[in-house]
């Protein structure tokens, strides 16, 4: 199978990791890139990692080339996937946004926190929310995905199953988040520059993060599809900048309501047919740097039987599973072909 | 007034650390400094940064010259301060102990997190915690300081104001936190490697880290002296390692008991005259590079009035603030000096 | 074709690079790799990128399983290869030492600066320097190959366009070099951890490193098989460690004896055919990044026609074009294999 | 005494570390500091290392203010300072700059290398350089200095002493540089954010750098003050951002037309009464992060006798040494104080 792809946007840090995917990916043809800015110019110039891998041109924002494509992805700014992406689908185009457009059910929620009006508001129903662990079987049909947030992927898949099973005080969790520099895009700003954001460690957004609702949103969804329907989720979010180019590191706490459950046991039997989901030896310290450049969220258990009180670790790579990768597996299910086709680089190690 | 200071161990940053500060510091002359392994080379050598600065060889130990001294600093690994301590007070030396040998009140818990036997426990109860904004009085008169951990420094000043207000509920308590890797020694290790360490984040001793007790005991003592003597401190903390040199980014979860309070007033109120306390404006986040070579704790609080929980964001620099610093503030209580003569350096940013 | 495959010695940063592409080879088959420090442990406990990728154990040294591969490589400390490399060739067995042990011709020069006696000083002579776009027919029907160091891969090629046709005043050359870390290897060392190595920039070995005649060999070797016989080299070489894990970027000087050649052509001719030598156009700065992960030399001329001075600016990653990248790609020579199998990894950006 | 020092743009790199250096100083008060963008502001609101430290707010530009000043600094980019200069001289104001619009003497050449039409040329021969170990007579009577550029403090100071005895063959020499990132400035530029310039090494600039003139004509001039006048320097200069925040390494070569010479004793000697530059023993391997935060130049010489050829090795703070540390030495020259005066601070390690 050939799956003719396009991608609007691709001179961020998700475009160049998308492309990187893409151009070994065995099924794909990239059949046009767009980029307003960097239209004429060689994709290889820019991204020179790609020389002699990926002989193309950005092009100009150019509707009837999408449309002729089998898939377009969407690595843009919020609130522009929305402004194309109801005529793509009239043409019967599938779509795979990275960015956060489609990603919140509530039109309200979604314009408090994005600051903008939605112009889509009723494919925020239509919209599958790509996390293929809780929605494989949604995702296989649907012809808009909302690819979750990096943060989302990380914390999400942390308390998934304490979730599931509602073992859990959904007021009491806590997410402590690190994010490597990447997760806030290429664009020219003083905060992230070498100078500011190495050596350094700070907190930041802690009164308010886009990615807050979302997980929220993701949470309640969980415990509602699981019968747990009168419990209403009070989560802190604590997102950090930590100095490297690449990874999450979740730490998240909870206090269970059954502290006699064996979890790591939990974790394990959860995940043990996801091949993305790596669940460690209870007490293991998952590194980031493990998954740098893979699709894996890797994840251990900290918990003493008995105790009230339970620790998650799980990493991710940003780019990757919390981003670029992610939508390729979202592709792989969409078409039909093996989840992993594409995705099986290994982690660089140092 | 000239004080004659003694180090033993001066071979790790900790010790560079303490030089750096007392070379420039007004009122002392560094009679010895001792190092087995380096014993007859040049400090300057091991350290070039104090080239022209510090003319001066590592001596082999040598109890009568430091016996000649008023103040001997022990920048040593644990176990070794204990061995010496007694003597020299015999002698009417001052002791500031910069390892763990004197932190814990209690020597089967020191023993149990220690792993080796303490040959002096009387010591254990003379001994001061050098944390001048508890217990300043205290050190004035010591003989003997147990100068804090780094992580039990941002740590405790983070918590200090809610503590002696009483208004947490103690068995709420999270620290988690971030630390430079120049928290872990100068010993060789694989763990802590460029290439290691490097681009990479992880958690680690989450099982059960010794500043866990350590912190613990400080909290239950200001709770217990401020007559809130019912309560039991349950502390969850989690260490992370963060990919720089310098600094600990404590972040620090509670729920209120009162969640009325003004909490940044209270924080201003409570740190107005403590010089190495800087409360910034409530919503703020304090950087590690803000306090890097500096001797300040920076603070800042989290609180939506009404909400039951609340986050305080806390920094040092671990070996300023967080070791050498702190000592240097601890000699200048001890010997009626400025507490602030040789600590008068600003951050380097970037 | 399936090529049982042995490692010896695959702990270091060498090894794991080296498994990382092994493991997705399509032609390998890796049927041992021993440690005696980690005999007994899962690689993957050591190595966790290798989680789900790889189901073996270190095990201990076993001729007679080595015996029974096609190839073995030898990712070990230099001294050790020469210790097994015959009795592994009377075998049959194929042999890759990506340590020093076979570089040099000359045992003298070897043991000089190998502080060590060579004891199989015949196999010197029947080594193949692996270095494929010097060597490739001599590679192809190798039982031993000496593969290259990291600095003298960078530099000879950098230099090899100009050296064939005798362009250069072969006293006149200078590679000021700069290395990651990652090429120091992954023994604890104080110079090497991450408070040292990070945030800082030095030369080391400047009067002199083992390298250094290395590549003066292969220098000689080229002017003399394109009949420049009669020239001496005299090569100065600066290495230098920068603070990042991967990548290597040679800074080449030299006087030119004709200065009206267009130097940028006659580099692009000449590896016009290479698939892992990229030339870059006339006046590029090709960045260590742009290679991170994968086996590409890239580089750029810098030359105003007409003046005698030459810079040419090389950028390898140490770990791949520098050490298992290579011997991957020797492999596939030796095994008739499509030279790039195993191979065709995009560098990560950022 | 007490000088009144006002700075003119003071957001940047080279401003805050002004700061960090003037608030300390005991003979200086910071009457005004301008900046157009953050008029109003506090300026320990941007710069947080200064909280507590200095109570200013940002000004608009303020000539009348500026006039009132003993001494003006200029940390502006290029062609601010000269649209000032003449009017604060005018009025007995002594002038700074720290920028680049006073370093060349010869007005086409600056015009061509910064792309600007020079407002006062006539002032290029009345600045003095600010290099006092070339210039400190003719700084201490300068009204207008020109603070040299950060490569141009490195690399001349390590050619110094061979270009004054002119033992070298002036054609010969070349200078391989690497710079800190904090050298290109705090602007937003995406190719000195963190994932950009971290973990990445490259030249840039090859084709030509402005301080290749302003060291060239640095050289002349020694050599034609020392009766070399029939000297013509050709200078190879190539710079290289290596990712670190702090610190500049130069590596120099050149030949030698005397190889007999004791160069490191030739070295000592020039510099044995210059309290900020170290030169150390003979073939050892100066760190940049020994002078983090510290004014001096260290070098090491490395020469084996009777070679033609020698190397030099240099390193500095491009940021206090090469700029701020500089200008601040020049000010105490200028104004009969000790040249030490604030700058004794010591290199932080690590």
């Amino acid at each position: 199978m050939n799956i003719k792809v396009g991608i609007v946007g691709g001179t961020g840090y998700t475009g160049v990791e998308l492309l990187r995917l893409l151009v070994l990916h065995p099924n794909v043809e990239i059949k046009i890139i767009t980029s307003r800015s960097e239209a004429g110019n060689n994709v290889a110039d820019m991204f020179p990692n790609l020389r002699g891998h990926l002989d193309l041109q950005f092009a100009p924002m150019d509707n009837s080339a999408l449309k002729s494509c089998d898939l377009v992805y969407f690595a843009t700014p919020n609130g522009i996937a929305m402004q194309w992406t109801r005529e793509l689908m009239n043409a019967g185009v599938r779509v795979i946004d990275l960015a956060a457009d489609f990603r919140l059910k509530d039109v309200d929620v979604w314009q408090k926190w994005y600051g903008q009006i939605h112009t889509c508001p009723d494919l925020l129903e239509t919209a599958v929310y790509g996390l293929p662990e809780i929605n494989r079987a949604r995702i296989k049909n649907a012809q808009l995905i909302a690819n979750p947030g990096c943060y989302p992927t990380a914390v999400q898949l942390g308390f998934l199953p304490l979730l599931e099973h509602g073992i859990v005080d959904p007021d009491s969790l806590i997410a402590d988040c690190k994010s490597g520099v990447s997760g806030a895009g290429r664009q020219p700003s003083v905060g992230f520059l070498f100078c500011e954001a190495g050596e350094n460690f700070k907190a930041y957004a802690v009164s308010g993060h886009r990615h807050q609702p979302e997980i929220k949103q993701g949470m309640e969804f969980v415990l509602s599809d699981h019968g747990h329907l009168d419990q209403q989720v009070d989560f802190t979010f604590v997102p950090h900048l930590t100095p490297m180019a690449r990874g999450i590191h979740a730490t998240l706490y909870a206090r269970l309501n059954n502290s006699n459950v064996d979890l790591n046991q939990l974790f394990a039997e959860r995940y043990k047919d996801e091949h993305y989901v790596d669940v460690m030896p209870a007490g293991s310290h998952p590194e980031t740097r493990s998954v740098r450049g893979a699709n894996t969220c890797r994840m251990a258990v900290h918990h003493n039987k008995g105790s009230s009180k339970v620790v998650i670790l799980s990493v991710i790579d940003n780019l990757v599973k919390g981003a670029a990768g992610q939508a390729v597996q979202n592709m792989n299910i969409m078409f039909g072909l093996d989840e992993k086709s594409g995705l099986e680089g290994i982690a660089l190690i140092p």
